[in-house]
């Protein structure tokens, strides 16, 4: 009978993580399931930008609170089915449970939640609108259900060393910019240079291009210097954002070429002396 | 005598059906026609620039009506001989005429002329305006006569999926993007960014480079997120651009390059001594 | 004696030829006289933008009126050697001297002085101002002496087919984004879209990724419009750009890499039946 | 015995060699020196930023005044340990000590420390300012710790030929474009081009995109002239910069890929049944 009754727990857990995870071809019921995470992922940013209109979110404070509170719950629920399932999505880990825990996506998907159980009587409004962005990570759930973002934070991982190298190239060169500035600008413009990050802040948005107009050079000397960092500098400002551009583009090409399944199926290397089959 | 006016009823649709599209070489009739359909939609355009100036729109009222209402004539005939010829442009189709209906120009072509058919007796100034623009859909008449447009439109279909995966991630950036300023930015700015939509618009504004000038942030927070995301993430917003302009280019490569006809099948090479085959 | 005379003013008149075009190495008479050309080109720049100054233009007045009548003195002998030895520029042309003054650098030269002997007793300031910016036409006798301005020239007119089909896809986008902004946003704001091609100047400079800040959208359809523009439009306005950039970039690359002429000379093609060569 | 001192001379000098240049894996002094002087160098510049806040600089004076004496005294001995061991730094040179002077980091290293032995007593405040500037040099030393700031100098030499030309263009387009806009826009807005320098600033700006807002066209003919040259311009001014981008990107590229020594030479595949060699 046990064994009867642990062949049922072990079938209705493998059914639970079929259903929780991403819907194979046909299965209704996970679908229906994704479905939902996706429609209360996309409500709950809807709900971000809509309660940031004060009067509406005056106006449908109650519905506001119902409709968080049924997505919290189901976000908890889901969260801890996914928790239990742990070992079936990482058959290979020693401790799948903590493993998944401290996964990126487990651990945004615990903060945009566990929070909203604890009791704030006295928070002061302020606070309370910061805490309440923290429902902003359920964005990153998202991931789960698209590739593109997959396909991102792949490129991230596989250009991690040119980004790097090209990111502290960058932050030399904004650095090595804005001190020059603040020394050629400062006397000239006290308050729109009156320090070397303010200096900084004019350096990022003049190489990037950005321009707001809320600093610039006003000296002779200050506008030679930005007009030939301006000109040189550009290109290598533009990398790190060139390196994942051009890394995506790539992974795209290839997800859009690879062949289907079925062609990939290579028949099973054989030693030529001995004819075995070596993996 | 039907057979005969069935023949002749023939090659007159025929000849009308010519007349239409594009002229062949040496077709002057043709040609003609085709010079003033452009001359209209150019004539078009330019009376939507000139009617916007209030004084040239009193001086020149009655001229504008005129030439307007020309203009709609012979759109409508065209329009009407068109969908007459229509099986002659879809000869595969089993409903030609419902094909060149519901087609992308056509639909077009009949917004731009068939409200000015409508009486307007009261309607407001305002209406007047916004309903006198729909005939800058005349401009898309223009793809008829432009391999160019066709180009772009290719490539738009072509490029399908990786536009849609590219335009997501934009989509999710901007948001993120968006609703963290919003939240970092409200409170020292609220004219500013009074509600998230207002941060979108700034965030598609820096990440696009564009920065007008009228929203940025002054927190510190605010001008480090801001700075971080426009060094790493102008490179994915660039990338719907980038993948038409891209395409785009290759289309022009390829028909620049593709041989002529009659270039490509040349004479094997033969020496000019022993008229033997040289490879 | 005759013909003795022939054959002198024949020598002279190569002689004189061999100075006014660009030195060969070791001729220091060549070398002068371009060096006076060159030396003059840039004091024609620095004085227009000396005279600029109205303090500056005051009060050297008299310096520059020499300079500027010797200047005008050597480009009009330039002018008359060139015109008097064109037969030796274009040795297989039938009217050299027709080809020389029908050439664009002689017209620039020609435009850049004559006007400076005409009498202006009464022409007011203004009209003088604009005049004397004739003289920044002397800026192009420099490509003369500096191949890369010839290399832009010429990967402008190789690209010319791509440069044409992308521009006139540019002009479209531009025309119907700023014709749409300005029936959406002149209700809005009569002020800063009053009337097209104000919203043309807007079109340009968002899609260009500019952005002064004098004009953009302050409506929710005028941004929410504005913003799809600005991420898929800007590649496709970046397309001429991209085209002369690409190709001078790819004009640079050849020109570095070519072959000395002597390594160029690759062996006779033979035919390989009779061995006999075939050109 | 003369010898033997000789021998010991000559060893302790090796050593401080080694100590002086990036460690060796394992050489835990060299790497502790090597981590001092670059704390040094963050903590200088640290200092400049935190110096350019009034308050902060009043408040911690006597700190900055002892950390900065502390400073001066390291890259000091420094600079000698590498005066005296340059011999060994440049072994085929003939006067290693005059090589190692006038190379750019040593001028730089000397230029940020040698001023602050010389007396100030009564230089006043601007001056001390930029003086104290001077250390930002000492960024230019953390060239030797990472190789990327080597790899932008090797890009910005190998490409000397390609930038020159390039910048040589740009320079002409943008002092064209400048003095067109001067002679249109002086009489429309003497205030914002009331020099040629002032529309350079404003051709540098457009140009590059950035687009501060502080100078645009507002006549027509200005606004049609600075539209065309944004279509058509911007690449070529984003040559340089393009430039320096692609040979740092492809640098890292070949970087990235080159074979690690050891790990290159990977022993023959041998088949695990029966122990053969496997191609």
């Amino acid at each position: 009978m046990s064994k009867h009754l642990s062949s049922s727990y072990s079938a209705v857990k493998r059914r639970i993580f079929q259903i929780v995870e991403t819907a194979q071809p046909g299965d209704i019921v996970s679908l229906l399931f994704d479905s939902l995470i996706l429609f209360l992922i996309v409500f709950s940013i809807a709900t971000i930008i809509l309660q940031s209109y004060d009067e509406i979110n005056a106006q449908y404070a109650v519905h506001f609170l119902y409709l968080e509170r049924f997505t919290i719950i189901v976000f908890s629920i889901e969260y801890l089915l996914r928790l239990w399932t742990a070992d079936l999505a990482f058959p290979n880990s020693k401790y799948p449970r903590l493993r998944y825990i401290f996964s990126f996506l487990a651990l945004a998907d615990l903060v945009a939640i566990l929070p909203f159980y604890l009791p704030f009587a006295n928070a002061d409004a302020r606070f309370l609108r910061v805490f309440r962005m923290l429902r902003l990570l359920r964005i990153f759930k998202i991931k789960r259900y698209f590739s593109a973002f997959q396909t991102v934070f792949d490129v991230v991982k596989d250009s991690a060393y040119q980004l790097v190298v090209s990111l502290s190239v960058c932050v030399f060169i904004i650095f090595l910019s804005g001190i020059v500035m603040y020394t050629v600008e400062n006397g000239a413009q006290p308050d729109v240079f009156p320090n070397v990050p303010a200096a900084l802040w004019w350096a990022v948005n003049a190489l990037t291009t950005v321009g707001y107009g809320d600093a610039y050079p006003i000296t002779p000397v200050g506008k030679l210097f930005a007009s030939i960092l301006n000109i040189v500098g550009i290109g290598v400002i533009a990398l790190p954002a060139g390196i994942i551009s051009a890394g995506f583009l790539k992974a795209l090409e290839n997800k859009r070429n690879e062949p289907a399944p079925e062609q990939s199926e290579e028949p099973p290397r054989v030693c030529p002396h001995c004819g075995k089959r070596i993996d």
